[in-house]
């Protein structure tokens, strides 16, 4: 009944969901098109490395991947995964980490290997490939390294030889020799469950007997199980072409990805060739000796030389996409890959929040907006969860959240120290005006009284999301009266979803919005706020509750309502974003626990300032507020206006001559 | 964590997802709101009847309900269901099929109690009751009939004990020898899975020995585990308030609701007083008498008679629902209805289609739009999903629909007979024009050439919908070309869901289309139409298939497109209507069979008209188009008119000098 179909193109397909065919039927496969940011895109989000690769490799859109070193040190950490939210808003389609086996590569440390490249899988979507070296390695160990990258979400991996401790290192009989060892273990122990790179040396392994024999060992390597090939560093076109073309000839058919190393200083690259043993060519000592003392000069040559090279690279059509050794900074190769126009400027969001790349989450598609500004946390929160939302977030059973006990894990704790917390956020507080003094300079950019801006809150580690920013002025003018905006958006009636502040998803479609606001506010306000609502029952729902969990709603049999959607061309309806009665109760522990957490504990016990935090905690209100009518204006700050009118109104006068409220 | 949850009227109530509260909080509960037509309301749909029953007393929101009784002949039952349409679309909150069991009520027959009660629930989306008494029954009989039930999606059952045959009955030890017996089978073997209704009579049975004993007898049955009273009829008001009170004052709690039967003939009334032997009263007698040979004039006055009855009834404030012993017939109870304004005018949907009321559809919300004009078909096919779509379709496991292998079910034929059939479509058809002029004619309503007016086609057995009327212009200009169309919809953008024409759902929310056109061509049509489409991707999507399955589409991934939505008050978005590229492939075979099954065969085999429906068949192809770009005006007619436009265009030459298309 159901047979083959042919497609508007011509080519014919089976008559099932199938995921093979670009997004954009038809239509060019620009940047502005579907191609979104994160490798996590919307047609491909559930595909492999290897296919993600053969798709774009057909298509003939070049990629760039950027490899990483594990950090030394906790606030190493910290940086690095702000890094690689930065770097990966440009769009690389996977990155790697390299494995040290003196750092505890496969530990639960947040400097270890398996850490970082888990962390930039489930918190920064981010596809990423793991190293892992074999010698001197049991298989029992390697074999428990895999399942815990497997556990972890990691789904690639770099299959390494290493460098064997001792000098004189020998064979042994049935352990890790080489890395072709290691691939066949991956194969038999995980099937097919992981893609595995190898590596390739274009002039071939300073230690193999000659550049032919190397070749043939990459071949073993390929054979073995290996999906594609990154290559080590050189420094001319021709070297690399020329070892592809190599390659291709005794039979290796998989991608063969060059690294690319820019020239970052005289000294780095004095040591990267007695590391690597290779040769700098004439052309290139010719310029960097003469300049050798004047490093910017020298990244300057870098970067250029760079972009000729991949230049040649790309032109000749054989090089699909290029590899970054980044050497964990982001400027030169950032520059490089903007001259060859490869970097995503104008990032698009496949949805309005940072999607995760760990495979069990890969339907994900609908969240509580309540996290829009802290979606480690929420990935953090949702972790033990076998199942991810998809479509509504009303069907699916909703597992409790789980508890957030540790507010400084190194992917959830704020980047700024104490320091400049205590400077951005008071070093004394008075009184609770000067904690909402704080909330209005982070709203206005401008500086506080001891001349410094706010640039984060305790529940906005980023200053004001550009969509936040359109709202600027009504966020000001409430938050100096006490109203204290946590969360907002405003309302937007069918924008493209290419508009480059609100779009998200694929091209050709609608995103829309009805207007939100959360803040925490005094029981004063409350009291005027829950008689002022009445008047604009149904239109707009509430929530408010206090760190007890005291609270009232007029959500509809407390079902969730959608506040973002978006339509597009082909497809079913896209609602990313709710606000549940449910989700509200756990995230108010959280939103309340922050005052203590981040802003509390600067301050000494039983002092003064750290009383008026306590104070905020114990007794203001969270309140969240939609506002139903989309296509209408937000009524919102009205409803704050009224509450506001309400609290100014002088005491009416009873008949009786006794005065109410 | 979580506790109770104050709701904005004041009302606690604990914080899980809790299908308590009006769907309106705070508003009206007025028609014009949230309630809609059929029983099976949004908020409500998942309600027992005695939950829907009292959260309406609770509300204060009369309501009513409708008995029949089943059909003799196999067109009654066509008919009949007919009515259920037409009078469900007034807001019944239940109705009961009545249980003889001379008819073999318990059967697969279309003339059994158990198959219309079933048909009822199932493709009326009526809440039913169904009748059974128990007398001369085997116990092993009744819970078959229950099991039965239960399967088809009955949920409600009347327990009467029936007439005894035979003169002198008498009771049987262990067998069923009253109502109550039959009540607490139901229980027994059931447990809590009926709602149970028993019989009252507000003079008290005429087998009873005494009316007080009468009374006790009922509190039996309530007591064995009934939900509510359904009295007998009466003619007096306070002759029911009176029962009322008795019943109340002897500790019967449950809901009782009375009976009404408006007087339609002198005859049907003196038969109803044998049978019942009740008493007429005087008032009534004087002025039936000097009219008996008016059975026009009884009408009215039995019409006023109700309804001034059942006005006394609604004032007294005891009686939240009125139940209808309709004999089968339309008029007089709706006329009554409407006098009491509980007749609903305009009917709302709670979605575009209609809905079913088997328990296990309760969730379904989310359909193919190809069944749009044949929803009881789709229930049919997909009567054996244990599963329904909600909220999207493509996550739902499709299973195959089920073959149409009758075309001829009482609930699936078309009311209009074959002699009508030919009369509407063609005595006999000349060329594939006559064909066109058929559908022309049905698009405007023109009479056609022999001076009929066509009231339906084979794939609509229902005049144009209002909502295909706003396109009428367009689709007569394009039938009368050869583009067969047999389903429509408008884009919209954004109206209201209170539009009386497009809207559907709670009220206060928004619904949105995308433009949609299906419609059979030719195959000289469908390659000039391909030629087209090419410069609308991706902006329009499109699936072309005939009848042997060759089929082409620019589905991305075969995935489904939304085409029917809308946003609501605190609610997720609901997507009911979806054109899915696997589910066209099932539908086809139905849209193309409806050819023969119903045109062809019309005629004489091997005769000529006969042969060019058949040809038009094997030839023809079906072709759905998506203008996915809804907020601007449709583009699909003018796809159709640039089709037109290249078919007209002379031949091109070529350089040559040959003549190509």
């Amino acid at each position: 009944m159901v047979n083959q179909v042919q497609r508007g193109d011509g080519s014919w397909q089976s008559c099932k969901s199938d995921s093979s065919g670009a997004s954009n039927s038809g239509g060019e496969s620009s940047k502005e098109s579907s191609r979104c940011s994160t490798p996590v895109l919307d047609a491909d989000r559930s595909d492999r490395l290897r296919d993600k690769m053969r798709k774009r490799t057909e298509s003939g859109d070049c990629w760039f991947s950027l490899e990483f070193f594990p950090p030394r040190t906790a606030s190493g950490a910290v940086n690095l995964i702000s890094r690689f939210d930065r770097m990966g808003s440009g769009g690389p389609l996977f990155i790697d980490i390299t494995w040290h086996p003196a750092g505890d590569p496969g530990s639960d440390k947040e400097t270890s290997s398996m850490m970082i490249a888990s962390t930039a899988v489930n918190y920064c979507g981010l596809e990423s490939i793991l190293h892992l070296t074999c010698c001197n390695q049991t298989k029992e160990k390697i074999t428990g390294y895999l399942a815990k990258a497997k556990h972890l979400g990691l789904k690639n991996i770099m299959a390494l030889r290493g460098d064997p401790v001792g000098a004189d290192w020998e064979e042994e009989e049935g352990g890790f020799n080489h890395a072709v060892d290691l691939v066949q273990h991956i194969r038999s122990e995980f099937e097919d469950y992981f893609d595995i790179c190898v590596a390739g040396y274009p002039t071939g392994h300073p230690e193999a007997e000659s550049y032919e024999e190397d070749l043939r060992h990459l071949k073993e390597k390929v054979d073995a199980g290996a999906d594609f090939v990154i290559t080590q560093l050189f420094f001319r076109a021709d070297t690399f072409l020329k070892f592809l073309d190599d390659c291709r000839a005794i039979g290796i058919t998989c991608p063969i990805l060059p690294g690319i190393f820019p020239i970052q200083g005289y000294q780095s690259l004095r040591q990267l060739v007695n590391l690597s043993k290779l040769e700098v060519p004439e052309e290139i000592t010719e310029v960097i000796e003469p300049i050798k003392d004047n490093d910017a000069a020298i990244r300057n040559y870098g970067i250029q030389q760079a972009v000729e090279m991949c230049r040649v690279l790309l032109d000749s059509g054989k090089v699909p996409g290029l590899h970054f050794y980044t050497l964990n900074r982001e400027v030169a190769t950032m520059e490089v890959l903007r001259q060859l126009g490869l970097w995503i400027e104008d990032p698009r969001r496949p949805l309005p929040w940072a999607v995760s790349a760990h495979p069990k989450r890969k339907v994900e598609d609908v969240r509580p907006i309540f996290w829009a500004s802290r979606p480690k946390s929420y990935i953090y929160r949702t972790q033990d969860w076998d199942e991810f939302p998809n479509g509504r977030w009303g069907n699916s059973s909703s597992p409790a959240f789980g508890e957030l006990n540790d507010y400084y894990l190194f992917y959830l704790k704020s980047k700024s120290s104490k320091d400049a917390l205590q400077q951005m956020w008071g070093e004394e507080l008075k009184n609770e005006e000067s904690v909402y003094e704080v909330f209005t300079c982070y709203i206005t950019a401008q500086e506080n009284q001891s001349g410094h801006k706010v640039k984060c809150l305790p529940w906005n580690d980023e200053p004001l999301a550009p969509e936040t920013n359109l709202l600027k002025d009504e966020l000001e003018k409430v938050n100096r009266r006490g109203v204290l905006t946590i969360n907002s958006q405003p309302n937007i009636n069918g924008k493209p979803s290419t508009d480059p502040v609100a779009g998200w998803g694929p091209a050709g479609g609608y995103v829309f919005q009805k207007a939100y606001l959360e803040f925490f506010t005094s029981s004063e306000n409350v009291t005027a706020l829950l008689k002022v609502l009445k008047k604009y029952e149904p239109r707009v729902n509430y929530h408010i509750v206090n760190v007890h969990g005291r609270n009232l709603t007029n959500a509809p049999d407390m079902q969730p309502n959608a506040v973002t959607w978006g339509i597009f061309p082909g497809r079913e309806i896209v609602q990313p974003t709710v606000v549940d009665p449910v989700s509200f109760m756990f995230w108010k522990d959280e939103a309340f626990a922050l005052w203590i957490e981040q802003w509390a504990n600067l301050y000494e016990d039983e002092s003064p300032s750290r009383m008026i935090i306590k104070y905020i905690h114990d007794n203001y209100f969270l309140v969240n507020l939609v506002d139903n009518d989309f296509p209408l204006e937000s009524c919102l700050w009205q409803v704050i206006d009224d509450m506001f009118e309400l609290l100014d109104a002088p005491p009416e006068t009873h008949h009786d001559g006794e005065v109410s409220e």
